[in-house]
């Protein structure tokens, strides 16, 4: 889950609740805060794995039976047979004079897809060796315009005619080359880095199932794995397994937009039908570091961008509380009707945690909505959007269709719960343990060095380590508006640098008046101590002339 | 795709420019038109794949190194030597013992994570095997309450510790088999259907590659294909290279409300500071007939639902141009200010399309802006959103990342791109040229038979047939308000047959005051005249008793 945002997420299943849920509250702050850094729990890895295969035996005869039919009937060459299913191995195939219309659908078309297939499963297993693989680059950099002019024969342009399958082969394994491998254990830009080989598996079967979340009729394993799964979350949280709903959506941006639509319509419902004209001013409150989906949100649902009011945060990047109160009673005393905090689990640059308890005590004492966006790490573009939507317009419980902004709804559940079934919640906690280790290690290791300088004093939070390198040509200098401006220039050339050589990858971005710094944040499982050590040797050697 | 909004999607590079841009309607129109309905010029399919091999020179002798190197460090029992990549090949292995935590990035973690994705990869090419096969059935239909308390074993909860790989191999394979088979030659029960293999490869890849499209530093080669793509279709709409922009969006609905907001920022690009407070009563104008997604923009973006106006549409489903003139006056005159036309080019339930052009006159009489809500067939769950949008925080122009609601973005555009090269433009005309045979065949099989009756009179206009089954009891009986609450609980009963029996599946619903129906939509590129044949069988096997 890159994002989730669980305490906008449930409305209590009474629905006269109080949205803000004080009893609830210091159980789901504890219990996400646990979650968030981690667990302290290090429960051993009792493996208690249990095989169910005799859930086959049914499915077996049948199956036997059919495949004879098509034995019979058809002369699957790379079809090996088995007692069960069949097991399809590689034949030499020319794919020159093999088209997409020789595929199935076509008559007789099976053979050649199945190799087409294998083929292209050869590619992305070729690729996923060498993802993981540090002797490999992270990246083979190259402008667009050289893309676009076509490298080595790499075309981009579509034309009005079929290319063969064996140029759609050619095409792939270029489309993988000239990629950036963000399964690489040196890759460090985003927060969605590293490549879950369950997840992967997940993901393949996703799009081999092909179809979508709007009713229980076209998705009813999918729509009931969503429900166990937000279920768990929500358990997880501290919430009984009755209270509140969800859906997961496509990303933490539109998670955080539903979360203020349904602050919205909890007190307004007529915005519904009569949109933002017919209710007061409503103003929302954010930090000024947390992500910039609520001003997004704000623009787009009618709220405007001068009515998001940005919160002052400490140098830790937290939310002050103190500035919270004073800017709702500023806003109140000029008619406006402030609506909804959003504090945020782990800010995006800083990895901050907000005061949540004191903020909802704020938010309890002049009935605002409090959302918390929160960022689990360690399930990569996973995120989870709960909602209490205005729309329904049926009552069929598990058709989620009508939760969701959108119509058709992918699959995103699957990847997500396959990977919760292989690695169980023990799995997980170690994962984000682990990064939080390595986040600890970066820190230790460069915090009294003169090289670098750290953007804020203390541990980090959260898997977030902010810091500058300081060349050479600047040790020692003190502070000055002049130094500031060269520091601000050290990051980016640095990541320049780095992006030509392609051997590692690492964000940087300024915040507020400071000057551009790196931001580290590990979330990529595949990552050791020596891929730390090699990302600060690179920016050494990169920067020291600088 | 499934819905994409080309005309409200481009604004003129001339800033200034009228947004119905009345002098690129007509190009636009009878092109959209001809692409919607498969074009007319039949062009052989003359092959010209050009094989390009020589890209692989430079790379392989960096990867034999690079092997060679590999080779005597490991030893890769499943993985074949080749002069370019290694191939891989499935050996026996036991799962029993393995577990998510013993895969890559685990040490000596390669061999492993190739057997277990080959394994999977297996269960995929069986399903795809099956889906295809006529004797396989649509689905396996349970009940909720029935998967929920575990079918033979298959246990949809989530638990604290890991599963064996042996256990999650199982689960995908149960995960397949009580789910529906989209691809299916017999599934009709969504526009989108059909299973295609080059759209499928093109997800595996897009899925290994794992990233996200917000910039062109993580994204170079999806970024650029993207921007490729909507370009050829902006061309084939008749607009020049140089006008519109786009990006992809996760579907039609999205897109709808992106159309929405690019209207509103053009008219009134206060909105985005200071919100719909700051702003005149906006009513947006929609055909009774269109797709629900409209109105729910409308409820999200702050306009309220009673300010979406549905206009009355002929018995072809088709909007009657005069009470949209009629609406347009009657807002003004009550004070609102009209903003917005949605005109539908095929619509969801008839497959009609709007009077564009007499629409576009309106628009441009009152200055509305006109978007229209395409949808184009055989390239299933593609959906094009193109928008203009009032974010952009900077100007790197192949950073995609803001012009979306989104943060992060799903890499969308990859398996189109692969399906465009792989067929070619008169690949997909040839595509939805058969889905339009198919529904005419149907159209002709059951206009005259006295068991059926159509929805509307005249030949399909696209590939929606919309039909009641006219069950013995029923037949000859005169209308009436009786005949028609009979009527009405047809569809839904031999639709739960259908479902039972798992041979075949197709959409119902009532529309207006019409009884329920059958919408019979073909956009399955596997279906043939006998699956028509064999669904109207069906349905006549199932009915003849009610």
């Amino acid at each position: 889950m890159a994002s989730s945002t669980p305490s906008s997420s449930s409305t209590s299943s009474n629905a006269g609740a109080d949205p803000n849920t004080t009893n609830l509250r210091p159980t789901t702050y504890d219990t996400w805060c646990g979650v968030a850094h981690g667990c302290t729990r290090k429960l051993g890895l009792k493996i208690c794995g249990f095989l169910q295969r005799t859930n086959s035996l049914e499915e077996k005869s049948r199956l036997v039976s059919a495949f004879k039919e098509r034995q019979s009937s058809k002369n699957l060459i790379s079809c090996e047979n088995s007692d069960r299913d069949a097991r399809f191995r590689r034949t030499e195939t020319d794919f020159s004079n093999l088209f997409a219309r020789d595929l199935l659908p076509a008559k007789n078309g099976e053979e050649q897809t199945v190799q087409f297939l294998l083929e292209v499963v050869d590619i992305l297993l070729n690729y996923v060796r060498k993802t993981f693989d540090r002797s490999t680059k992270v990246l083979d950099f190259h402008h667009p315009h050289q893309l676009l002019e076509g490298m080595e024969g790499f075309n981009l342009e579509l034309s009005d005619h079929p290319e063969s399958l064996e140029q759609i082969l050619v095409d792939c394994r270029d489309t993988l080359k000239y990629g950036v491998r963000t399964g690489h254990p040196r890759f460090f830009n985003q927060l969605s880095s590293g490549l879950d080989i369950i997840g992967l598996a997940g993901e393949w079967l996703t799009s081999t199932a092909n179809t979508n979340m709007f009713t229980y009729e076209i998705a009813p394993v999918f729509v009931l794995m969503e429900q166990i799964t937000l279920k768990k979350m929500r358990e997880m949280i501290g919430w009984s397994s009755k209270d509140g709903d969800g859906i997961f959506s496509p990303g933490g941006a539109i998670s955080n937009m539903y979360g203020i639509m349904a602050a919205r319509y909890k007190y307004f419902p007529e915005v519904k039908t009569k949109g933002m004209a017919a209710v007061p001013k409503l103003v929302l409150f954010t930090s000024e570091h947390s992500h910039y989906s609520i001003k997004k949100a704000g623009a787009a649902l009618g709220f405007g961008t001068d009515n998001v009011i940005l919160i002052k945060c400490n140098e830790r990047g937290k939310i002050i509380p103190a500035d919270l109160e004073a800017k709702i009673l500023e806003a109140k005393q000029k008619g406006y009707v402030p609506l909804y905090v959003n504090a945020t689990a782990g800010t995006t640059v800083y990895g901050a945690f907000d005061p949540i308890q004191e903020i909802a005590d704020i938010c309890e004492k002049y009935n605002l909505w409090l959302h918390v966006d929160g960022i689990l790490q360690g399930c990569n573009q996973m995120c989870a959007g709960y909602l209490f939507q205005p729309d329904k317009q049926y009552d069929v419980s598990y058709d989620t269709g009508d939760k969701a902004i959108q119509c058709g709804r992918h699959v995103d559940i699957f990847k997500f719960w396959l990977m919760w079934k292989a690695k169980g919640t023990v799995g997980f906690e170690n994962q984000i343990n682990k990064c939080l280790e390595l986040a600890e290690y970066l820190y230790t290791k460069i915090k009294n060095r003169e090289e670098f300088q750290m953007v804020f004093d203390g541990e980090p939070e959260h898997t977030n380590v902010c810091f500058w390198y300081i060349p050479q040509s600047l040790r020692g200098v003190p502070d000055s508006p002049e130094r500031q401006e060269k520091l601000h220039r050290v990051a980016p050339k640095i990541k320049a640098l780095m992006m030509e050589s392609g051997t590692t990858m690492v964000g940087y971005q300024p915040q507020g008046d400071k000057a551009n710094f790196f931001r580290m944040v590990i979330s990529n499982p595949g990552a050791t101590q020596s891929d730390i050590d090699f990302l600060i040797e690179e920016i050494e050697r990169l920067g020291q002339d600088l």
